[in-house]
């Protein structure tokens, strides 16, 4: 007997699901997903900047930028990249399709793809998967949309906010999947983030831009993006609140709950990172800017050596030390502090982890904890959220074909 | 019965080696080594530009700034870095009873040391090592020597060229340790380029910079060093020639040795890498720029999804040409061609491996082979050699403490 866990459906008032398998997923699980809302949305979105990008993110910037969009269409189990003008012609034939079907314009769909890169899309096959999911369009259906999404991820990646604005119940939920290491990171990100409050373009512009450096641009680093990473919200206003501007007095919260909901979000695609045994926070601060604090957590959680560590439980400092010292950023040796979440391991720029030894091994033994450097140059700081780097991911990226 | 390989010995006019046990390595091995000229050598060298230098390397760089070096201390084991003032006094001692012993100056003596870092230098036990050396001194100790500097090395790496020069039989021998990945690599890299040629300080900065970046830069990528890297390259003149200057008529075979024999040691230790199973040279033409040429060769020889595809053999372009598209550079994606070897796996932005998939496997499949990009750009090139990401990387690497 199948025992069936029910989830409790996640509604956004004015917004349905779908999700369908057609077979472009070998497993036969749902391998297309819909998101329609019932009025056009207020839109934003944020696409990869790598210089090859997937045909419907080529698309998806061009109908994104006009402000307004109504409908998702999502298929994995191919990527749609590096397909030249076919790729173009499937993604922009997917959307006219819904559009169609819809009743709506076909500009207000934006399309996306996630999983082989390389290979045409079976237009026919995602067809016949489209037309299922719209037969099967419901407000209920956020768990089935959130399975068409999924590549190789372990586990779902969703996330629900209510928050009153205006005295209006608001919804905020997130469907993402992405299941990479850290960075350089070529696993594809795909978030959407939906909901149900009415807001200006400026005020969600300005909710996601202040919302991501402590969320996905904390494991995603630009320049190091999959040619298909998109993360779009969507505003349709079905709450009935008046729009949301940014001097409203409801925006912190709303700004907050958005910053909550992606951080969130963006820790279960770090703790799903392919073979990953542990999440390893990496702060930094006392940095002379900004940028030299980000180039420091950015060598620690990309450097093999101090990952291979991080998965090997070491609570040593030399490769944290080493990596920050080639990263660039400007910094005396001599005054530099290390802590792994609040023991001190190097102060004033000597190892000194041998006296704490046991209680800093116990530490580094955990599935989480925080890694603190402080360079003492000045005030800036940075975050980043590090995977370990491990025999299982080497496994499964040598074995999967791109 | 322990069978005894007999090497022969290699000699350059002038030089003296020795190696020595003292205990610094938990094997037993040797694990100090001394280069001893008969007179001062005209010296020239690259360190580390990390930001947290191993103290050997501040003398060294102060020592090696005033041209004449005499004599090189090397301990394995320990690394001497990040180990604050006491480190620095550890490091001047060695010299100092070196230059004590030999009747020089302690400033025409450079030291070095490779091993764990963060760990105060046993000076007593390294001492007695040196003085075990020093009684072993010998033309024909090259070999022990080399021992002595090795690490985690699976393999000595060494080279030697015969040339003539001004009608004198000249030799070039090179001792190297070294076995880390290519980039980021945190692994010390330790190589003494030693002549019995007389060269200028000039003719001397010249073939060693000219060597580099199909050497030693082409693996070691600069701000991604170790505390601790060193390459020194010393001239004794002893083999009688007149002095070499860039202007000479047999300038050109002289740096052309130097580029053939640095370029050789290089990719012995590529091939050493930890855990390696292949050696991949990434050649990038038609580029902007030369920068924008070594940013996508860069970001393939680093990229963890790169580098396991060629651990596990496969011939798909898609990780290949998303590095390139992330690396910065610009480039048409539709002009992009890519090659294994000779075979074209993507023409003018298409991949057509399916088309070789059989021949294309099979050039994957060999322990060293060419992946070349063609960006269409413009005439700039650069080049690196990259070890594959294994299992066992990780496995070596999370066991290993630093």
């Amino acid at each position: 007997m199948k025992v069936q866990v029910r989830r409790a459906p996640i509604l956004v008032e004015g917004f349905r699901f779908a999700g369908a398998a057609c077979g472009l997923k070998e497993s036969g699980k749902r391998d297309v997903a819909l998101i329609v809302s019932d009025v056009p949305a207020t839109a934003v979105g944020v696409f990869t900047t790598n210089r090859v990008k997937a045909a419907p993110v080529h698309i998806g910037i061009e109908r994104v930028r006009a402000g307004r969009v109504q409908a998702v269409v999502v298929n994995s189990g191919n990527a749609n990249a590096f397909t030249g003008r076919q790729g173009l012609a499937a993604a922009r034939s997917m959307t006219a399709l819904v559009a169609k079907q819809l009743g709506i314009a076909a500009r207000l769909v934006v399309p996306s793809s996630t999983g082989r890169i390389g290979v045409q899309l079976p237009l026919a096959r995602a067809q016949r998967g489209i037309r299922d999911a719209l037969r099967t369009l419901s407000p209920a259906g956020f768990h089935d949309a959130l399975e068409g999404i999924m590549t190789t991820d372990a586990f779902a990646k969703f996330g629900v906010e209510r928050l009153p604005i205006d005295g209006r119940s608001v919804t905020i939920a997130v469907l993402a999947k992405g299941a990479g290491m850290i960075a350089p990171n070529m696993a594809t990100l795909l978030v959407y983030v939906l909901t149900d409050a009415a807001v200006s373009r400026t005020a969600l512009r300005r909710a996601l831009r202040a919302a991501l450096p402590a969320s996905f641009n904390a494991i995603v680093v630009d320049g190091d993006m999959s040619t298909n990473d998109t993360v779009l919200l969507l505003a349709n206003g079905c709450a009935g609140n008046r729009t949301l501007q940014p001097a409203s007095r409801d925006y912190p919260a709303f700004a907050a709950a958005i910053a909550r909901v992606l951080r969130a979000t963006a820790r279960m695609i770090v703790k799903d990172g392919e073979g990953a045994t542990k999440l390893v926070d990496i702060v930094v601060r006392g940095a002379k800017t900004a940028r030299e604090a980000t180039r420091v957590a950015d060598a620690i959680a990309r450097s093999p050596l101090c990952k291979t560590a991080f998965f090997g439980g070491d609570p040593y400092a030399g490769r944290l030390v080493c990596a920050a010292g080639y990263s660039g950023a400007r910094f005396d040796p001599d005054r530099l502090d290390v802590w792994l979440d609040d023991v001190a391991i190097v102060r004033r720029g000597v190892e000194v982890v041998r006296a704490v030894e046991r209680r800093a091994s116990r530490i580094a033994a955990q599935p989480e904890y925080t890694v603190t450097l402080d360079l003492h140059a000045g005030t800036a700081s940075a975050m980043r959220m590090a995977s370990d780097l491990t025999v299982d991911y080497v496994r499964f990226n040598s074995d999967y074909r791109t």
